[in-house]
């Protein structure tokens, strides 16, 4: 696992430096807005997302500028989803990732327009010659982003979401439910290495199938990690689906078939990459990592 | 005005049908956020944005659905700014054009998710094959509608809207203040026009100028409205920002001075136009239409 660990080091940086090259600098009235975005997105996270675009992106020999404006965006959008979902009137979340989230760090108005901002500037950075030479390449990264992202994506899982406050989901809901707030901008990451590199169909339903396990399997872990973990391990409040009564992969499979789930989804994941042969090994890892993670 | 009446008619019937074709159908546990989304946006507004997109795009004989696309888009980018600029941690309004606002009507997680959708969806139309042939023309939409909604533009005026709560500012930065928050949508809106038509930089520029002035007389009668208005003829609350002692154009300028130079502005936004000759009629009898309204 050390080049897996040394591929996500390298990625998280090459985002970071991404990030805070593309992020506006806070200056003028508008600093604290500025601020805020910054905070929100240059936070340590663990980058996931940008390794799915920068690792498929390699398989395909893209420009590495083009790889990390895309990783970089990707991130934002996941960044500014975190944003809006902590707020008071979603899941009133004090933190994230150990640090006081962005409504407490600044003001709930501040973060609901963190969050715009963001999410604007994703499609900003996506749309902008640098991403790619072929306009074409660009516009269909905007439109895949943007039904990954949107309400037939993960805004549409978000609703889903909050809809199961007040209704039981059973496991095929819950199912949907992850696959749009979370799996589809992890296959939206795989999937973005494969536009960028004008990919033929068949190593792109390759990815896509490895992405919607992967994803899978991360929410289960996701699930599991929020039903065993600590505040102090995990870096934000543990155990409130189950406060909640909201049903989980944990609280309708149980914890063992849960763990047994994810581990089956992690290996199938890896098996679709089979056509990519060892140029493929930081995705295989990958997987392996996202159902072995502490936090 | 006869024909202009008729012109923003016919826009604001396109721009709806255009709306209710792209946005999604409620459907679903999510069912609640489309139902939002399009109560959000197909809320009888006056779309003066997409008379802005759809007759400068007739300047350049633009294929009216191409037009009508990116109309639907900006308003859609109109209407999420009001949704969160409602919110209770916002403005907190309760009234939006007569009606009850989305968190009013459904609940506050579901408005702000209901805006995000919105959001993503205008970059979605924007970016989509239908909306033009040529892939760098969408592109270009893309970044340029970025450039006007995000933290440089609408967002960062709303940032700094905010921020005028705590301080006073002078009249330079007011101005700067719309030029961001209500001018740069208004802006783009003109100047989709031209890109859509592969426009030339001489009438390129022109439109530019009127965008500018014609902002700025929009908003400075936004303030005027906000003095003189009773909350029946404008359809939401009225006196607000005199009451939380925020300058504004009338309070800076006093109600004649305002009045003036609206009209001066709008005069000078027509002016620009000359190089048109008749064929920018409508966006002439816009600029008067802007200073003249009630609502």
């Amino acid at each position: 696992m050390r080049a897996f660990n040394e591929a996500l080091k390298d990625a998280a940086q090459a985002t970071e430096r991404m990030l805070d090259l593309l992020l506006p600098r806070a200056e003028g009235p508008e600093a604290r807005l500025m601020e805020a975005m910054r905070y929100a997105a240059l936070n340590g996270g663990k980058r996931l997302r940008p390794l799915l675009v920068i690792a498929s992106s390699e398989l395909f020999s893209v420009s590495p500028v083009g790889a990390h404006r895309v990783a970089a965006a990707i991130e934002m959008v996941h960044c500014y989803s975190l944003v809006h979902d902590d707020l008071p009137c979603m899941d009133d979340d004090d933190l994230r990732r150990g640090l006081p989230t962005v409504h407490r760090k600044y003001d709930e108005a501040t973060a609901v327009l963190a969050g715009d901002g963001l999410l604007t500037l994703a499609f900003e950075v996506v749309g902008a010659r640098e991403t790619h030479g072929d306009p074409e390449v660009r516009a269909e990264l905007v439109v895949a982003l943007g039904q990954a992202a949107g309400a037939r994506g993960m805004v549409g899982g978000q609703a889903i979401d909050l809809a199961a406050e007040h209704q039981q989901l059973d496991i095929g809901q819950i199912t949907r439910l992850q696959q749009l707030k979370t799996g589809a901008l992890i296959a939206f990451s795989c999937e973005a290495g494969a536009i960028l590199g004008k990919a033929a169909a068949t190593p792109r339903h390759a990815l896509r199938a490895y992405a919607h396990d992967l994803g899978l399997a991360f929410q289960i872990v996701d699930d599991i990690l929020d039903a065993e973990g600590t505040v102090e391990s995990v870096g934000k409040a543990v155990g409130k689906d189950a406060a909640a009564g909201k049903a989980t992969f944990v609280s309708l499979l149980g914890l063992e078939k849960a763990k047994l789930q994810a581990r089956m989804l992690a290996d199938q994941a890896a098996k679709h990459l089979d056509i990519f042969d060892g140029k493929a090994d930081v995705l295989r890892q990958l997987a392996h990592y996202v159902v072995t993670r502490r936090s």
